[in-house]
């Protein structure tokens, strides 16, 4: 069977959040994940929407909200201080990654959601993401080369853009089985049509 | 104890399938519910963002996205032809009633999301909603000359203006016991925080 995708961007807390949760979803159902970097800023571009922290009265809500959300799911979460949090570098460093060692670009992948959203740490530079990169034993000189190339960046362009292709727009968003759902708030739903194929 | 705040936009679909939960939700843990009309597009000019259906992407998607949400909830959804749903006559109408008779502005309001996401009717004219009105035992050529009063639109306006002050902005918004929740999918959280007092 096909894997769940799951699309997410690292400035995301509520993706934060389901990354915590939809691998063991998944799995209860014999279903792999398949995890893919997303920047929202490109769709935004499209659905005129502003990042949710840029917008009055939403971004105080969803502080408290992500929190709330945290809490009851027993996450850590501490926000960085300056939001939105910018995830370009990770993106890009994670599709490099992702080429030469899956495995490798998914615990990457873990690394910077818990440096941003369980720490509150700023990656917004290359060199922060390199960082993170090192710790998992990833050489941060050649990733600090590889994500300022040409290459790198068509290679996150495209995935972009293949996902915007199948309707994705937001983070964190669910593919199964060409099924789309958006929002941390769907997993409930996510698992479901895992569960029963649909409804 | 203080009842349950349930802040709607009859044109909120996620308001209509909201509509047929929050009492029972409430009712288990002993409470009432004030039901308020609220006009997301008076917050939408502080937020920035405009109705999802007015986006490119979000809006196909949330299309999608209530009628599957409809599905499971067992609820009847049919979207009206033109979205999003004007509800600026109703939402004067239900104020105009409430101030008359609280049950049966409960049952109006009941009747209005029935029209437009039950039975996908236009009720963005006044006639329209007089008709609604009408069904429920009300007077309609009173009701016609009531809403296009000054004293009625601002009724509406400052009913709009206090439920901003507590901090809504959405449709659905929950406040309970001073916290607030936003959206259709905080509806567990909730009746957890009915349940616990909070977390």
């Amino acid at each position: 069977m096909d894997p769940v995708g799951f699309y997410f961007d690292f400035g995301s807390p509520y993706g934060y959040l389901a990354s915590k949760r939809i691998d063991g979803i998944a799995a209860r159902h014999g279903r792999e994940v398949a995890w893919h970097a997303f920047l929202v800023g490109a769709a935004v571009k499209i659905t005129g929407s502003a990042s949710l922290f840029e917008q009055p009265l939403r971004g105080d809500y969803t502080i408290h909200d992500m929190h709330r959300f945290a809490r009851l799911q027993g996450v850590p979460l501490k926000a960085p201080a300056t939001l939105p949090a910018h995830s370009l570098a990770a993106s890009r460093a994670y599709y490099w990654l992702f080429d030469q060692d899956a495995a490798l670009a998914k615990a990457f992948a873990n690394a910077v959601f818990d440096a941003i959203w369980g720490e509150g740490r700023d990656l917004s530079s290359p060199e922060a993401v390199a960082e993170v990169a090192a710790s998992q034993g990833v050489d941060a000189k050649a990733l600090l080369a590889a994500i300022s190339s040409q290459p790198v960046k068509d290679r996150l362009r495209e995935a972009i853009e293949a996902a915007m292709a199948k309707g994705v727009f937001g983070s964190p968003y669910f593919l199964v089985d060409g099924e789309g759902f958006w929002g941390m708030d769907r997993l409930d739903q996510v698992e479901r049509w895992l569960e029963t194929g649909g409804w």
